[in-house]
């Protein structure tokens, strides 16, 4: 190994902000950097992390990019950074095949968010692996392969957005897009040490995402550290008017106006009761002792009191998720197996009237968690009940129960790694991503303490 | 009749700004001025504007309205005000009867815009009448009567929200609240020679107001003229935490900052494809030969393209509303007409995929609308493609196609009346509320030119 590919092999599992600064001193180039990714993602071929690797499609943007630095002209923020985006996700030539078999036309576009990214340079290796149809949390397909976990071995990826987490950790990408309906992002960012921020509902366009529940759907990015989002969301954020349920502001995101010490955090205290296993309450209770100190006050907060009722509106949420998965992919979906297509059909069974009611379900329960912020500026929740379980074993029907508050309400949420796969979650009310992130470098700093 | 009798009957009749003028003065008390809408509306029992008239509550309201004025400390902008509000809109201690027979329990809170007038100082008087259900166009109701038209009698009264149009057009209230899901504000409004405004989107709660299709439902003013709404709008639009469609802005509505001579509108001109009658089309290019020199620059627009087709996508809102008004309201359905229970069983027969599909749809025209209003900043077209019908005729199928355009797209809409119950559309921008009254005041005073 050459000292050159040294650096490439270190930089590729490097965080963004090193690999910018790398990047910008010369000390390696887009194409050496995209090389080592694309040369680690061939080794690395039975983690099942890709669906479509567009080696050309790289390289050749990869020296675009080193002629553009070498021009003294760098694109953007992230001019020649490998990236990985979740194949539910439209990359211009690429097929979307939103984890199910067969041939799939290639996409015509970029998806909004991937505009984005290219537009500030941004290197596409290309589509990662994820649950069928992008409907479940534990990274498994029977099509492409179960995505492998490069962390915790022997243990589930966690899901939907499986590849898009395991391509980071692995080193074959320096961050990933992916997409969180009920979780699917936070989930496998928990079980492999990574960060993963869902934002508020609506700040990043859907515009190029495949359905699953457009009312809750977000594409967001897993990365190695809270810095490296920040990075990322003024790139990716903003309004568009193709996303019908992108909305104009006038004014940009929230500013983080906050110091930590005048901010009430409630803590969630009923987590036995919710279904967390022991080891993740004792584990979310020592990183606690620790992270209590950064702010004002901290209230212990139930969350499963009758309306609050996370399983039975996670449930009503999955009615509506199949029927629009139905309505936006049904012919594409005569290729999934037949367990996906059994799921689906449940929606197929239900009515008109079954489906409004569930989503008023929906609706009482965001009336219901924005009580929740008239108490509290930001909630402190594991990010998944249980550590990862082993891979292969069936999927637990509870994998996104802590993760649906966020989800269900609209909120930003941010899951920070703890040891052993697990997450420490923040939730904060609609717009304020920015507060989550800086609270999330303090606690990042504090949370492993007690270790 | 007395001198005070004759002014209070003269008020009763007066725009708002009118009236604010004369109980500042002292010109006329607000128990005088209750008392004449209160004796108007026993003499127009045969109009059937109203459902429940609350006497006793009217006029305990004004005298303590009369008393602060007279300790020289009025509560609001409203105070001593007569108002009517639609009866799907809940008013702590009345019925809310959604134009339903049988008994309707008292509601026990206001709804979010009822407390804001309220808290304005209004004196509420009672509830009006509305197509059953708030399902309709027309004003027709089985079981509390139709709905007269006091300005073109012998017309129809148009819909839902009639009984609040005639109320203020007989002079029973000053201003009437009443609700537009596809137009139940603009074409009552139209018919009776008033001014209606459907709101923004969001911007206006809809906490205790009648679920229709809630993705769609706008609270909103029915007026004299606009600058009666002018005064209502910032008593009544705002956040609230309670309505889970509704969203925090940062920064108030957006200023009416434009000059008319800047403004690019665009003039609907395929009107006999989208079904108008010759009459309304004759009448609406004399009005807009009028109010053509106010604009920078005005467009023919042309909106029965196919992904625009407005019938369609509006049928596809009515399967929404059928499977929505079940879900929210199903057991007081129970008491509704044969003909309405036969409408709304039609989204039984429907699946939860077809419901997703409808919503799809409205989410397409959602950004086909969007993109309209990158070319042009204001579009004119009339408000209900025919005249009124006669009383009792059959409803048209197509009242509602004209103003569905800024229901689907959550736009703000303004109706302006025009001679002979019609009227003319102007429809914004979501946020652009202010400059459409801006410019309703412009075009009010010029449109009528040809006359």
């Amino acid at each position: 190994m050459t000292d050159s590919d040294a650096i490439a092999d270190r930089l590729r599992r490097a965080p963004l902000y090193r690999v910018l600064h790398a990047l910008a001193r010369g000390e390696i180039s887009s194409e050496a950097l995209t090389g080592a990714c694309l040369a680690a993602i061939a080794r690395d071929h039975a983690l099942n992390a890709w669906t479509w690797v567009d080696d050309a499609g790289a390289l050749s943007a990869a020296r675009a990019s080193d002629e553009r630095r070498a021009a003294g002209k760098p694109l953007g923020r992230l001019d020649g950074v490998p990236v990985a985006i979740k194949d539910n996700i439209d990359v211009a030539g690429l097929p979307t095949s939103l984890g199910l078999p067969g041939h799939h036309a290639a996409a015509r576009e970029d998806a909004h968010v991937v505009k984005r990214l290219r537009g500030a340079g941004a290197v596409l290796l290309g589509k990662t692996n994820l649950d069928e149809g992008a409907f479940g949390t534990i990274g498994r397909n029977v099509h492409h392969g179960d995505v492998g976990n490069p962390v915790n071995t022997g243990r589930a990826a966690g899901g939907s957005s499986a590849g898009s987490a395991a391509a980071v950790a692995a080193g074959h990408a320096i961050i990933a897009l992916g997409s969180d309906t009920l979780g699917s992002i936070r989930i496998p960012a928990a079980f492999m040490g990574l960060v993963g921020h869902k934002p508020t509902f609506g700040e990043l366009s859907c515009r190029g995402l495949a359905a699953g529940l457009r009312r809750l759907d977000c594409p967001g990015v897993i990365a190695h550290c809270v810095q490296d989002i920040a990075l990322l969301l003024p790139v990716l954020a903003g309004y568009d008017a193709g996303d019908p349920r992108s909305r104009k502001r006038r004014v940009p995101l929230a500013p983080p106006d906050w110091a930590p010490g005048e901010l009430r955090a409630g803590v969630v205290a009923d987590l036995a009761a919710l279904g967390v296993s022991p080891e993740v309450v004792e584990r979310f209770s020592t990183a606690m002792a620790c992270v209590a100190p950064v702010f004002g006050s901290t209230q212990p907060v139930a969350l499963d009191i009758a309306p609050m009722d996370i399983a039975a509106t996670r449930r009503a949420a999955l009615l509506l998720m199949e029927a629009e998965i139905l309505a936006a992919h049904g012919e594409a979906m005569q290729s999934a197996s037949e367990r996906l297509r059994g799921l689906l059909a449940f929606a197929e069974g239900k009515s008109a009237v079954d489906f409004a009611r569930a989503d008023r379900r929906l609706d009482a329960y965001v009336v219901q968690v924005r009580r929740l912020f008239e108490q509290f500026d930001v909630l402190l929740l594991p990010t998944v009940p249980m550590a990862p379980p082993p891979a292969g074993a069936p999927e637990p029907s509870n994998l996104a129960d802590l993760c649906a508050l966020a989800s269900l309400a609209g909120c930003p949420a941010l899951s920070l790694p703890l040891s052993g796969g697990q997450g420490l979650q923040l939730v904060g009310a609609p717009g304020s991503d920015l507060r989550l992130l800086e609270l999330g470098e303090i606690i990042s700093a504090v949370a492993d303490c007690g270790e």
